[in-house]
């Protein structure tokens, strides 16, 4: 059966790339918040990171429209793919704002939230190919296993966002600065709240189907 | 037939402690915008009024996947869960923020938003019940008519906040002042947002059963 | 066959007759950001617009749950007749919104905001009569070439909204004028993505059924 390959597959394919994908965004903040005197140029790579996302999603929703049969349901494809894409459209609009704003440097907090993030990215990158697997005990176990980590990163990512807030007011800061840095703690929260989007999709899928 | 309880009827049970709880939720909101001294105490009340909603709508969607018939279309159910917890949420989020931001004393325009939220979760609370009841022409009118009071308290959420952003500029407040209440009102206006979609969600209910 | 009208063509009229109605919205609001002065008796001619769409959406959906049979998916139907609400409806926050806050005119971007919305609705009341006629090739082809277009002004929308976030804060603007003027533009903004939320409806309905 080498080099056999059911249409169906192809769905899971693209989910590990997307997946690969969101985490190289993931990384690419991380570089970003740690030589933020190169901004623009890595800016301009991570824009590269968000338009290989949206082909990758375009590319699943165009084939989910086309199939008749899907190897999972297809509301469940439609919001795996659509929230594995905002988590890269939340931090590609982050760094988008970091350049607009004009910030000299990046604060604590914000490295804290991209580290947040790289590390639910590398929970999704790993969880996503399991999904080929689901007949398999241990691999729904392992599956199950990621969704709570990427739930206890989003819970990390609001306890970070909720000290970046208290850090803000409580040093008298001047509000355009809380303002423009309130903007990017945001973006930054939400791109952890897309990752539980994905957690909870892919639990769902595992309900439904192991 | 006592002690019948056919197992789709658990969607039922499980909607009416959503909705009750939910309210008491409301009635938690209200008694901390009367005791704002006891804020740090009745603040951990209400997290833990937050996590038994999220028990409940996980039990609401772990059933649902795992069901093959339900008494209700899939959508709806999921819809009717989600946002029931979501008015939940929204009420936790803004109670967190009182928190956070070390407010003095709450404003005339938040306790407004209170009692328009208890107002609307009472009518919630009164409403879900009737769900069970779909072929009963009294029970219908009932729960449409409440669907119309919920959209009245929406409104009034919408009148409060914008005479509260109104009394905030006016004032000529100081802008950390503003941007911190400003983050408030837009929590419990959209906590009676989620109530509307409550409201839409049973009357589609209504519309496709009765 | 004179006279003869499907009862499935009733959702085609209602999407023609709800494009039209949010492109009069969008020319409603290049009127006001062009008659500043005359702000309060246009906001409420803008207010009666946002009313029809809210009526002609319901009808909509109560259409579409009492029918068996729709000539496209329901979820299509919904999300075409909910987006395109959608983008008036924020249309119509952005002005009462500048009537709460008092402002003495418009900004250029806000201006150049409104133009864009103009654009997209103008395309979308183009786009949608030719839903009916997805058997068509060259009907398909013009659709697909509407969908681009949007595309091309939500890309622009955001574009703009970026130079008037930059403009605000590069001029060294009072905290209280950028917290105003950047809900505004946040509020015109997301009419223009909900535009593109249409065309991504469309473009699906394309695919499906094309």
């Amino acid at each position: 059966m080498f080099g056999f390959l059911p249409r169906e597959q192809v769905f899971f394919d693209l989910f590990e790339k997307s997946a690969q994908n969101v985490h190289r965004g993931a990384l690419k903040l991380m570089e970003i918040v740690g030589r933020f005197r190169d901004l623009s140029v890595l800016a301009r790579e991570m824009k590269d990171i968000e338009h290989e996302g949206d082909r990758i999603t375009h590319e699943v929703i165009e084939r989910l429209n086309r199939s008749f049969i899907t190897p999972l349901d297809r509301e469940d494809i439609h919001v795996l793919a659509g929230c594995l894409d905002d988590v890269l459209d939340f931090m590609d609009t982050a760094v988008n704002r970091m350049m607009l704003y004009k910030f000299a440097e990046p604060t604590e907090d914000a490295v804290a939230l991209a580290r947040c993030l790289e590390r639910a990215t590398t929970i999704l990158q790993d969880a996503v190919p399991r999904l080929r697997k689901l007949h398999n005990k241990h691999e729904v176990e392992a599956l199950l296993k990621c969704c709570v980590d990427v739930n206890t990163q989003e819970n990390e990512g609001d306890r970070i966002q909720q000290h970046a807030l208290a850090t803000l007011f409580e040093n008298g800061q001047d509000a355009i600065f809380v303002i423009k840095w309130k903007d990017v703690y945001q973006d930054l929260e939400t791109a952890t709240d897309r990752c539980e989007d994905v957690a909870n999709a892919i639990e769902s899928i595992v309900l439904k189907n192991a």
